[in-house]
């Protein structure tokens, strides 16, 4: 009895996220069903025009394409475990790693659903504009037919077949946001042992991260090739330059642990033959475990 | 006798940087006095037109502005400890750390010298095009009446009269390049266990970081009022995921030294009672030495 338009979806899972992902569906104009362990989650909801689902079940056939945001995987495999999810669509947006994204991509599958695995990156309050950034992984013939649906969320974009990609990316993309931070904290503790407040010194900063971030394509083609030649400087260059920048922290007394490990990383590819050859060749460090 | 013109300049020091900073300076128009330990080294700039001095002393009586480039600081007192300086202006280039420009430029100044320190954010290839970022740090009336030549070498910037800024601008920048190198590397890494290739990842990783770096100025008004109310997300459920980081890279086997110094950070901060803060509160962990 799945008579739902293309436009109607269901959320699962009511938390600070999945009230947001509801609210930009019903403010796009879509029919959104939606279901909660606890109803009164609902109720604001409600008040803008959802319908509450008694059951999963329910919430399910109502509609086109259904979006998980419980807890966590397990809470999902609990939630479907009983319920007929044959001929449905599901993308599923709660957080988890690639595994768990394969496997449960996997586990629907076998029970005749189509699965999108997705990751949200933003913060609830951002869902519905265009700096929230939605990503998607599974069969793209799945993606295409919601994605005229899912752009309520904001800028949603599609990453490939392999289930597991979202939640890389997801990671991918903190490492990424950790590390621009932690480097401007690392500058900003440096510089105010000067007087230079952070604000003075976060366009710089900024400047930098934004500039340095251009060269991420050139460099990508060394790693595809696997050849690293120091077109621009050797890793050993920068190794001098990475123990000149621990003295510095050391002698103004701030914390010196990251450029540590910078120069550890940069040590071992030297050790490895690496030194006259440019940074990219680091991801030989990178992509293997280390003991220590 | 320093009967020079404006816009004349020497460079002390013709390594594959001095050099470059010498032919910027032809290519502009400028007159241009070099010197180098070895004269060899001069000989492509003077069939350029540049003008070998005999010693030190001639070079610097030859300009308005002297341009040194040298191995390191002892090798600058080296070179001018017999040199008359008194009324002559010097703008060091030699790569060093903060209380080496401020040490050099006391050096200078009690002999009568006028003193700026600078840092080069560029390779020599780069001299004489925008894209080479020249750092300057001193009397700002000395950096004024001289950076309509200085432009010759790029994009030229005064940070303060301090005469170590220009030095920690350099690592602190320097800082965020491998913080951006390194976290696109983790994510290239993580990427490849799925087939992903480094050209595919590298826009989404330029797009994060561009897109992190605009949070700096408004995240820096937290740290110069010493109030970080978690309006984004609280430190506690960044710890969360950054668990989850550590775990995702040991199950697809690549490094996870990163993460887990990122983690070790914010656990820190959390066991100091921040764990309900915004991000920038670490600033008070990267402020003070870590032993460990």
């Amino acid at each position: 009895m799945n008579n739902a338009s293309e436009t109607s979806v269901a959320v699962i899972g009511l938390g600070l996220m999945g009230r947001s992902l509801a609210g930009a569906f019903l403010a796009a104009g879509h029919t959104n069903t939606v279901w909660n362990r606890t109803p009164a989650k609902a109720e604001g909801l409600v008040a803008q025009g959802a319908r509450l689902a008694p059951t999963v079940g329910d919430a399910l056939r109502a509609s086109a394409i259904t979006i998980l945001c419980v807890t966590d995987y397990p809470a999902v495999r609990e939630l479907f475990g009983t319920n007929d999810v044959d001929g449905t669509t599901l993308l599923n947006l709660t957080s988890g790693d690639s595994a768990q994204a394969r496997d449960t991509a996997r586990w629907f599958e076998q029970r005749g659903a189509r699965y999108l695995d997705g990751a949200i990156m933003a913060v609830p309050q951002t869902i519905g504009t265009p700096d929230a950034m939605i990503l998607h992984s599974g069969p793209q013939a799945d993606f295409n037919a919601h994605r005229e649906t899912l752009r309520a969320l904001g800028t949603v974009s599609y990453l490939g077949a392999d289930h597991g990609l979202a939640a890389l990316y997801d990671v991918a993309g903190l490492t990424m946001m950790w590390s621009v931070l932690n480097a401007w904290l690392q500058g900003t503790a440096m510089l105010r042992t000067a007087g230079v407040d952070a604000a003075t010194f976060a366009p710089f900063a900024q400047m930098m991260a934004a500039g340095v971030a251009t060269w991420l394509p050139g460099y990508a083609e060394q790693i595809d090739s696997g050849s690293y030649p120091a077109e621009v400087a050797a890793l050993e260059t920068d190794a001098r330059s990475m123990a000149h920048l621990i003295e510095e922290c050391e002698a103004l007394g701030v914390n010196a642990q990251l450029p540590k490990l910078f120069k550890a990383l940069a040590d071992r590819s030297i050790a490895a033959g690496h030194g006259g050859e440019q940074y990219p060749v680091l991801i030989e460090e990178f992509a293997k475990p280390h003991s220590g």
